[in-house]
Order: structure tokens, then sequence, then C-alpha cells
């Protein structure tokens, strides 16, 4: 049960400490010109120790192809790829080795396989992310193509909320800031949120916004495949997400249906609607309006802080662990809410082709 | 793409004014001695013409059995199933042949396909729904017998909401207000709101909760398929449906790390954690807490009320549908929300037999 | 497990003496305009009862389409089917209810799933065909629209075999003969000898060639999903079958490479090949040559004999059959080569729309 | 469409002259204490210069694994592994990077995709199944705790047909020749056939036949996906191979079902067949019968003679190759033959958990 997508089908492998993480990419159209830069581009964004709200853990994360691929372009074969661990600290989880963490996939992984990887949370670890933002920003390529295009920010922080919404904001703005909220100001104040998590040994939630845009009409399989079920499906499988809700989502249910419905009318530019409370999206199908989401983080398990917990014979502890970590992975996850709705987008721009004889 | 589940799998049929609805049910496990009445019981708390509260149209929405099951019990073989169509009333939709209604899937449908079924929604009809429930109510008994017992109440309505949550209720109350929300004092409050909706020709939104006790600790696949992306896909699939959440969901964003932990502790009873922040799942995987998630619900779209929109020409036009609908989903899809929570969990369960040699 | 087809995909369902044999077809492109007629004229040529040398049970066989087609044309959504069963003579099957047939399923059910349907063969009868016969027979319409034609025949009958290869042969006459033998001198014999099998409550097995004209180069997958390797499977998939070869199989292995080597040649017409060994597939796809291949079936294991077998708790007993069977299945498995390999070739019709950005 | 199997799923990466071939195993359960040994036994089985009938080129062809093994045991993650290749000589295919060699895969590959890695036949390479051997050698391990085995052994070169079948034969022979017959009277005469074929610039075919033994009743899936259509599908995907036939094969064709069937009795020993024409399967299900098959290949296609062609302009031209070749591939495809059997069987053993409750 690694394999993500239908068509465009990412295979992931890895675990944080062992000889690297990595993925087969199958699925993959030929003649592709990949452009290496743009996925190292991703990469970067997500890796650790890029600012001082991140782990100071540092780790080159730079991405090898080991087929698939000659001569620069795509060739439809499987594209296998890895990034070797390179800065892993193994012995510092020594301690941790029969201990059950609190709110960590500790427990649960040895109630499910009966043996696990302890160092630094083996499979559990979000460093598996890496293998899908590469994935990912191949598959940006190709959606840029076609004229779609992705971007993902911080909309909030524990509880900093940024007020306006994406029509009101200047995305390109994103990157000038290193919390990758596009308001300057409210990133200050997101960014103070997360040193004082961080002075505290304590964590601190979020919630990222995305956006894709220039999804034609069309797009997204009606009943099981929503579009929006399957953009749901790829956030909630990002490590620490607890939610997810598009268009309108849950304040939506407040209004009434004649508040709700979007009036389609005719404009010089094409159909379009008046309102998007759809979020681009109607019966589970793009409606080629912009497309916008909620992905709800919670403050992540990792404290550096004395907690009560249970070892593997059950017994009631006390544990104290040390160690390198984000007191806030909502910069970091920016890249990773983008390569996987990337990951939704191209594989239903590939089912489209399916449609008709 | 009109599968649903790995191992257990119910491929669903029918338009709302054909022949009918149904599904075949692929992997359910053999000897099982099928409760029909279970079945219908939950085909009946579906079904139209339930209540004052729901739409009047009458449907008796009986499964017929057509393959799979002998002398009572599952054979292993494919379980096919069918509801047929009686109360349809088709000519009421020819005014809306050529016609695009706002926030529907009529536009998406003919972008994607270039024909549709314009009769009653046809396949974007949430009557497909019904194919679900039968292959849900399955699922339940099987995961009766290991334990497991999924229930889902209304816990808002518009902007009524129910303030407690489900360990603070009863909540074999459900079924005992036409609203399915177990306080009965705030159900009449829900009630009084969908009555007025209904009223003023016009829908309501909101939200339902949903519990799976007794599921053990190590189900769910750890990286994409985990239990709650699972979840998650399988709500968001349900039409109507803006936004999922487990545990402590989106209010969890607000939290640090410090208050959002849930800490294990050793027991008389075995291991359990002080908080359930986690709803019941860490790493994708069960940690036997029990398991809950909120499911938002837009306001329907279907209004009997004056609309601008466009027709299949792409001409600017006023409509104002006639018929028979539900001002608000709600109290019907309580056990859409159950069938699907019970596919997840049965193939989840089935899934989990494949760990160990 | 009961479900054929990566893009177009076929899930089947029934038992032979319960309420009838259907599937769904999911992933057919809309906007086909089905024709009805073509179908049941494949399911004629299946049907019992069509000649002196097929059982003499009656079936009318009629199709009846549940969902996914509107005003004659595919929709895109599931196309669901039935076939009634209408003459089960299940009391015929009283005796042999705790019995286990020599070289049937009735062993290896009990063992698989602890039950069975013993009525007719339940699940494992080769009625189950039916199904495949109609989704094949809407795969050649779409075929039929890209030009591509399969046309299968008789050409073995025991130890009758047919000398000449399919080149040399005439494939319109096939349906000229109640054998499906395109031969009408060998059919003669091929007759002969299956009525001689009929006459001593035998049975008489065969092979089955098959042609497909028109598949453009580059259909197949080159490494599992060779086209060669889906046609294999789904041929050993039909009841019955023991073996499968393309091109110059079994005997090409003892030819030298030289000799086995198809040269490429350009001629006004095209690339071609001097000769066709490799029956229209290298590497695993298509090369734009003739597709052709060989189906064994084995003799069927329903004897109107006495013979020696246990029963269900393991004693040693001696059966003696009665009923309606095939003393050869050959000509009624015609169709049933054809559908296989149309559902194989739409797949792959369909999956190489993905190649390429 | 590179991943093989349901349940336990291998997908595979790489090209002959890229970075190294290999694959991820995904679906293996934990606790398996890996014997690397017997996976690198399965690989020198396997590799290149292991004698004087096959090719000289040399390669260490070492499995490293990338992640799912930690101190010794499988995960239940991710099994990844390579093996880098170490002796290309890709300007050895300079000449070729614009030709179409007859009956390789050049041309089918540039039809499909548009592009290709001609250097070694990239994916369309045998080197390619080095990954299929890794992931058989693990699945094997798996079967021997469960008590199943897996042999398989050349049974024709060319016109050298081994006369006896494998009840006759004493098959802990077979790695006693480099040929791998076990009868090693006619393995002289097949190595000396292969020796003529190396002479000659020339290549020769032949039979190979596996025999597992050991597998319970109840193995298979009864509709598609019968036991022996996957075998098929498994076999039929391996390079070079022409056809396939399990129990009485093509020959049984001839019996009459008199002959054919197998008759059941009850002995101290348990249910058995007194013949075994049905190669331990019955209605697709394993019988508990032993299961034999046999394995059609081509001679390879890769000679070093002059030969008539087109280049990529569709010019006839004349190709004169040199290189390192294979003049018989069937010894080094003996264990291709057990791995591939080995993933059928080890996915029918883990589906076989989901048949009951």
């Amino acid at each position: 049960m690694n394999t993500f997508g239908k068509i465009f089908r990412l295979t992931s492998f890895g675990e944080s400490h062992g000889r690297g993480i990595g993925g087969i990419i199958d699925g993959c159209p030929a003649g592709l010109e990949l452009d290496i830069d743009l996925i190292q581009k991703d990469l970067t964004r997500r890796k650790p120790g890029q600012s001082k709200i991140t782990t100071q853990r540092m780790e080159p994360d730079q991405v090898e192809f080991l087929s698939g691929v000659f001569e620069g372009k795509t060739q439809g074969t499987p594209i296998a790829f890895a990034i070797w661990n390179k800065n892993q600290h193994s012995n510092d989880y020594n301690d941790l080795k029969d201990v059950f963490r609190p709110s960590h996939a500790d427990y649960t992984y040895i109630k499910k396989y009966g043996t696990r990887d302890h160092r630094g949370g083996g499979r559990s670890s979000a460093r598996e992310t890496i293998a899908r933002v590469v994935a990912g920003a191949i598959a940006k390529q190709i959606l840029a193509q076609v004229g779609v295009s992705i971007q993902a920010y911080v909309s909030q922080v524990g509880e900093i909320k940024l007020g306006k919404s994406y029509p009101e904001l200047d995305l390109s703005k994103t990157e000038d800031t290193i919390v990758r909220c596009p308001d300057l100001e409210v990133a200050e104040q997101m960014i103070a949120r997360i040193e004082k998590a961080g002075r505290e040994n304590d964590t601190v939630g979020g919630v990222i916004t995305g956006v894709a845009q220039g999804v034609p009409a069309g797009w997204g399989e009606p009943v099981f495949n929503k579009l929006h079920a399957d953009l749901g499906f790829a956030m909630l499988g990002i490590n620490a997400v607890k939610g997810f809700e598009y268009g309108s989502g849950f304040e939506g249910t407040k209004l009434s249906g004649s508040e709700h419905n979007d009036v389609f009318v005719k404009t010089e530019s094409g159909v379009h609607t008046t309102t998007n409370n759809s979020g681009g999206i109607q019966g589970g199908i793009s409606n080629g309006e912009d497309i916008y989401f909620n992905v709800a983080f919670k403050p992540i398990a990792t404290l550096l802080k004395e907690q009560n917990t249970i070892d593997k014979n059950e017994n009631n502890i006390t544990i104290n662990p040390k160690g390198r970590h984000d007191p806030c992975v909502l910069p970091r996850a920016v890249p990773i809410v983008e390569a996987m709705a990337a990951l939704v987008l191209i594989d239903h721009y590939l089912l489209n082709k399916l449609n008709a004889i």
C-alpha cells in the first residue's frame, strides 16, 4: 500500500535512517524534457535547516535518477530515483528503542507489524515525503505544459490566522518569507509564534491553503474518485494532517442553498460562475474555476520535554527526548501539499484522455 | 472509476431514472450468514419519504440479490444486487434537459463526457448511494463479528450546533428523532431549522459526526492509505460533502504540541491514552481508542426557486425548478456515512490479515 | 478477483442456476452508439442448443442493459447488464450435491471457500462466460472504429487438425459450418468426431486459433503486461483452457534464430516483416503485422458415464451423471476467445493514449 | 504497467546500460528473516558469464537492499533493492542507435514511445529480469515456510527433447549440469547443440518445465485469475517466451474426456487423484497435487550475423552486429521461471487468507 495514483503512479520507499528515500514513478508519459533544477528547487523548499524556524538538521537532499530518463528525456519506462541519507544520528534514538512516544506511530507500528525500525521514526518519518516532492515536481512540469499551476501557502499558525482569502493575496510573495505566508505582516506574527514554540521546546500547528489554477472543466471522476475526494485523500496522507476542506468547506455548512449556489454566466471570456463556493469542482468534476482547499496540520508530536508514556513492556515511564526537530512543520510542508495536489491533478489529466473513443 | 475498496470492493452502477441502482461486491469472505433485515433497515433509514423533513418522493427501495448468496450464506463469489427504480417522474425533468443548473453536475458532466442522462441527475444523483448502503450494511455485519460498531449522527444543521461531543451523548437515542441527532432538545431546533428551509423552498447544510468503536490497534496503512486518509476519501466521495476532519481536526491546529499529545498509560483494562486528540489513529494506524470524525455537507443545490444560469448553448437564462426535494440531506445521509466508514474498516480488517506470514 | 482489464474493466457476476449472469463494464468511453444486434449475435454464437453438436439445453440468452446507456449511447458511466437464467433444471443436480466430480471445480471450491452452490457448477460453470461475450462485443465495436478486427476459428478437434494456417484460409467461411472451422472439408471430419464423442457419452478437446488484424504498431506494455502476456492471461482464464501460444509458439522453439527472425522491409505499403514468426508482437508490443495465437481446450470433464470419485465425506464412490452437456465446447467457445481478445485489445488501445503528454 | 502481483507486488525499474536494475517489493509480510545467500544464489544462477554456454560478459550482480529490512528482518514496509550495472560497453551499441534490429523491440518501442534508450536494449533487455529473481527468491523463502517448493529445468533445446516427465527424473540433479537439465545424458546433447549454435553465431530456443510441490488445495481464484492463468501471464511476461501450457497442455487436447479426467481417491495419505492431467489445478484452484507446466522460449533474436533490416528513416539496410551474447537463454532462464512462479504462488498464498472471516 505504498503506491499513490492510478495512472501516474508513485511507489515510495525508505526509512529516515536507512540507506535513503526514493521511489519509482510508473506511468509518466514519454518525451518530457526533465528540468532537474525545478525538482531540486522543491526539494530545497522542503529540506531541513533552511531557516531559523526549521530544524537545524542539515541534509543536502540531492535527488539521483536511477532509470527512466535518457539524454534528459523521460522514456515512458519507470523513473526510479533516490535521495541518499547523509546526516543521520541514529544513536540519538537508542534511548527510544523500547519506548512508545506519545502521539507517534511507535505503538501502532508494533501492534501492526510486530517489529519496527525505531531510528528517527523509520518509515513513519516525514522524511518519506521527499519521494512525493520529487514525483510532484515532475507532475508539475507536465501540468505546466497544459496550463495548470499549483501554489500553496501557510494561512494559519496556531491561533494566528490570515484573514484574507487567496484572491485578495499576491501569491508570488509566498516565498519571500521563511514561513511561506504571502501576507508579510501576518508572516512576521507567524514567525514569532513559531520562535516562541521553539523556545518553549514545544510545537505549533496550523493550516496550509492550496490553489490550482488553469484546470479546465471536465477533470475528476463522478462517484468515488471525485476530484476533491482524491485531493482530500492525498492531503490526509501527509504526516500530521487532521483535516481537509475545499471551496466553502466547513463554514459553508452554515449557508443556505440560495446563498451557496454558484450562478453560471456566459461572459466574454467564456462560461464562469459569479461566486466560487464550489471551489472549482461540481459533482466531483472540475468546472474551470480555481480549485482551492485547506489542509489542517496538528502540532507535531515530537517535543523536547518531559512526558509520561509507556515502554514496550507496557510499563508507565517518563521520557525526556533530545534531538533536532521542527517546532512547526508548516513552512516545510508547503511544497509537499503542492506535490500531492500535482500528483492528483496529473492523474486526472491522464485519466481524462480515456473518456472518448 | 466506480469501484471502492482494495480487498472488499464495491463496484456501483445505475442512474436515478434508469432501470435501477445496484452493485457488485467482490472480495466478501465466504460463509457469512446474511441478515437481510439489517440491510433493509439501513436502506429504510436512507430512503426518501421517511418523515416530514425529507422529500415526499416515495420509493420502496427493496434490495434484490442477484448472485453470490446461496442458502442464505455468502459464497466468496461476487455478490450482485439491485434496487429497481419504481417511482421515477422522468418527465419532470424535460425542462431541464438543455439547462445547466447552478452548482449541479450538469455542466461538468457535459464537459467531461459530451453527453449525459439529464433525468433526475442521472449518475450524479445521490440515489447512487443506495449501493453503498447495501455494501456497507454487509460490511457492518462482518465488523460486528469482530467487535467493531459504527454509529453516525447529525451534529450540526445550518448554524445550529450540538455543543456536546460523542462521549457526552447517548448515541442509542440517535434514531429517536427524525433528524438523527441524539440530543433531543437540539434535535427539535434542527427540525425547526429544516422546516423553515423547506417553507422557503431553500436548503440547509450541516455536519455529521461518525464514531467507530472496538477497532483494535493495528488497522491502517502507514503512508498513503492511512486509516484516516481512506476514511476522508470515503466521506468526500459522498454527494454534497465539502470537508472532513478526524480527532482534534481543524480546531486542534490551534493547540500546542504539549496540549495535543495523547499520553499512553497502562491501566487495568490495557494500554490507553488519557486524551484522544488522535481520534484513535496514530501514524495512520488505529491505536485501539475510539475513532471519530466530522463530515461537512453543503446545503444541496436543488432549490425550488427562480435562479439565473446558462443553457447548453451558453445562453444566460432563468430557471424556476419544480419537483420533490430534500431541504436538508443530513438525516438521510447518516446511514451513508456509516456505510462508507464500514467499507473502509472492512477493507483494513481484511488487509491486516496480510501483515505476517 | 472477478474483474478483468485495467482501463476497460469487466466485473462479472452470477451462477449458472442463480438469478442470472451479468456484469458491470467500467471505463467504456462515452458516446458509443451501441449496436445491440451485434452483441446479441455473439451471444447467439455462444448459446446452447444452437446445433446438433452442442448441448440441447435451450436458453434465450437475451441481454438486458441496466445502466450506462441512454438514448442508445454509452454515457461514460458503468454499463451494467444481465442475462437472466430461464431454463435451469436445478433438481438435476440434487444427486451431485455432496459429490466431488472428477476434474471439476467441486472439490477445489469446497477447499477454498468451505461452501459452494452445487447447482449446475454454480460460479465455476462456463455459463459465466456470457458476461465476457457481452463486454467483448462492445469492445469489438470500438475496435472496429479504429480498424481492428478479431476472428477466431476451430483449428483442431481431438486428433483432427486443420493443416493450413490462417493466411491460407478464407476466414469469412467460419460461420458456414456448425463447428466453426473455415475449411469445410475438415469441418465435416470435426463434426463427425464430435458426434462420435456424443454417442459415446464422452467428450473431446481441441484448439481454437485467434487472429487480430489491423492493430497498429505500438500497443502493449513492455515488461509484465506484454500484449501476448495479457492475451495469454485472458485465454487461460476461459474454462477448460490448458495452453496458449502465439506466433511460432511451441513449434518455433525448434528453429534457429536465423530461421526465426522476421526481417523488416520498407515496401510501398509501409514497413513490414517478410515473415511473421513474431505473431505481430515484438518485445511485448504490436509491430503492425497480424496477431495470431492458439488456445488449447481439454475435453471437458462432464461425462455421462459411470466414474469413480469421492463424496464430501471423502468416501470412495461411483457416480453416473445424467443431464444435457456439450460433447465438445469448441464451437461455442469461438466467440468467447474473440471476446477475451477484444477485451485485451481495447485495454491496450486505451492505455496507449497515455504514452505522451 | 511495471508492477507484478496483487498483494505481494514487485515494481521493477532499470535499463541494461543505465545506473542499475532494481525494484520495490510492496506487501511482503513483516518478520521474515531474510536469507541473503539464497537470494544471491539465484542471482548467480541467472548471471552472465557463468559457464562456457552463456555469454562471456561478466557482471557481479550483487544485490543491495535500500529499505524495508532492519536487523535482518522484513519490516512490512517497502523493500527496495538495486543491482548496480558494472560492465556496460555502451559504445558497442553506437552503430545500432538508428537501426531497428529484426525481431527485437527497437521498432516497437519507437512506435510506442517516440524515444528509446538504444544501449543494450535499454528497458527491453532481459537484464530487467534480475529484479524478478530477487523478488522471487524472497517469495520462495516464505513459500518454503508453508511447505511449498518450486523447481524448474530445461526440458528441450532446439529439437533435443527430454523424453521423461518430471516424476521420472531426479530434479536434485538439475544444477549438476551447466544446461540445467536433470538427465545428464540428454544434458550433454543439449550442451553440444548450444555450442554448435554459438560456433555458427546463431541461437537456439527450447522449453523449460516448472514444478511446484506442496501447494495445498484451495489456492487460485476461480474466474479470471485462475491459478494457471496467473502462472501463464507470469511466464509470458518473460523475454522470448512464446507459449505456456500446464498439466496435459496441448497434447491433452487429443484425449477424450474419459481418458483425461483425473479420478479422486481417498488414500491413507488423504485425497489424491490417480492421474494428474489437471496439473494440480481444477477450476483455476489448486487441488493439492503437483503443479507442472511448460514454457516455450524462441531462439533469441540477437545474432552475430549479417542480416537485412531497416533504419529509423525506414531505409532498407544490412547490419552485422558484434558483441557478447547468449546462443541460448534457457539455462539462465531457469531461475527466472522459478522466480515468476514463486511470485504467483506467494500472491495466491496471501490472497487465500481473505476467504473467510
